[in-house]
């Protein structure tokens, strides 16, 4: 199998299209990818200071590389990454080692934010803390907010513009996949490819929404990225796992199943955003957060666990800066 | 457990809201969301010369039943049914024993309308024509879209001013679905309801859409009415059996799911319908149907059948009225 475009041994044949291509014009198509996606959604402007939010897992460790390769012709713009540490003993501090390597290698400023720091407590003792109470939300879930939140106040603190987060093909689709099941018109209509919305201070781009997960890994395995692929010991079987198996099952049938849907989502949304009465963004009566409705995700979470039912977001907020 | 209703012992649980509930209740409950469908979407008016598609498998068989419950309240209004037989042998001829049995046991007029006498072969025939050619179609596009025709052509025949059709509320959300993971938006935006659309005469509508399969199992067997639910020796597995394991493992977790994605298809279908700018209906070059292209599915799919390249299907059209 050679290149289509060079004839030298094909590294990759794209899915989609059933094109062979040698290792650099892989890596030139997924970076054509990015730069399409930056373009068509004006992800952007030249002298944007972008935190890229980066656990140092493929998705953002692959979204780190192509910034730092596409922000080099960009001399007004600044570059850096927020890194979390949940704190969740075993798993996170590997995915640290393995980012910061990133980092450095790069020479990008970098800043860890803390759920120790930032709640408290770490992931591991509030997943401790609400197993006692009766509602038992899943770590997931106080996860997905608090790291959200906690890029959000170090982006903010380094003085960004623009977050751009690592979220791929395949969370795109799944996630308007999961809404629709969930009967979660209103969020269709909400999430946007260029997204400043709800819960966050920083307009928040994913530039990786074109290129789907199978697309990262083998971008990483062209360039000899390291990443962490450990399984987070929080994670377990949930709705979202049902729909990727059925997409991954649809696609032997239909190859551009991600792609069909990405642009189903695409026309959708728009039209429910236009036709949807309730747009405005009000303020959290807690922390000034904007929200959908009188108190942000994360002080409506803080309410679950018993210990933090008085904690202050907002100190941290401004501490940080 | 008892009938919340009337404290007789109960015949089922509702899957989304846990309700138990007698036989007699349970049919009630059934009836109503036909009901319910019929008004909602305005399917009927009061002089309507319904013809019900009928099968004799459970989901037209159930609606028969239903339909002829509700028909006996307007005395101007006509029902009948018209059976087609595709012409496939050891599978058909057993339905077609059934589907006269429950139109003799309700006294409602009824018309056989066959594959052999409307496209000079049957099912069974044209499947092994086609076999010989390079396409190699499905049995199950050309059954689906000749028997569309041939239950339009029968209730023609008779003067009808609707078609009523069994599909149900899994078939509703798997339709959906199934054009979202194939890119076909458009489409989307073309089904509704109370549909007159692409292809036919005489609009159609689907009194069960709100009733899920699981349910019109149940209240067959609550009415204890006869249907054929013998496999078609020509069905085989494809994308929607697929979205249809998908649904039924999501249930699970969200029991309201089924119900949940036909909301969505509810706000979605309508934006895009309006959204679109290829609303224009025109007529088949050949036969005179309502398309969206020159040529409507039936005339195209001939073309595809050597020996039926040249079979005029108008002819069987104003023959048959």
């Amino acid at each position: 199998m050679k290149c289509i475009k060079c004839g030298t041994p094909a590294f990759t044949k794209l899915l989609t299209s059933n094109t062979p291509l040698c290792r650099k014009h892989y890596i030139e198509y997924i970076e054509k990818k990015v730069r399409y996606a930056i373009k068509k959604h004006k992800m952007f402007s030249y002298d944007d200071k972008i935190a890229v939010a980066y656990s140092g897992g493929k998705d953002s460790t692959v979204l780190l590389h192509v910034l730092y390769k596409i922000e080099q012709h960009y001399p007004k713009s600044e570059l850096f990454a927020i890194i979390v540490d949940e704190g969740i003993s075993g798993y996170r501090d590997q995915a640290l080692r393995i980012a910061l390597k990133n980092v450095k290698q790069l020479g990008i400023p970098y800043k860890i934010v803390s759920f120790k720091d930032l709640f408290t407590y770490t992931l591991d003792e509030i997943v401790l803390e609400v197993k006692q109470t009766p509602k038992k939300l899943t770590a997931c879930t106080y996860c997905g907010v608090f790291r959200r939140r906690a890029i959000d106040i170090g982006a903010k603190s380094l003085g960004a513009t623009k977050v751009a987060t690592g979220h791929n093909l395949d969370d795109e689709v799944q996630t308007f996949l999961l809404n629709l099941v969930r009967g979660d018109i209103k969020r269709i209509g909400r999430l946007s490819p260029a997204y400043s919305g709800m819960d966050v201070f920083i307009p928040r781009v994913k530039p990786l929404r074109y290129v789907s997960e199978r697309e990262i890994v083998l971008y990483a395995l062209a360039k000899n990225l390291e990443f962490h692929s450990d399984p987070c010991p929080y994670s377990s079987s949930s709705t979202r796992n049902e729909v990727r198996e059925f997409i991954n099952k649809t696609e032997i049938r239909i190859p551009s199943v991600r792609e069909n849907l990405l642009a189903a989502f695409d026309i959708i949304s728009p039209l429910l955003r236009k036709n949807s009465s309730d747009v405005t963004i009000k303020r959290c009566k807690k922390c000034g957060a904007p929200t959908s409705s009188d108190l942000c995700q994360v002080c409506k979470l803080l309410e679950t666990i018993p210990k933090m039912r008085n904690f202050n977001i907002v100190k941290k907020m401004t501490s940080s800066k």
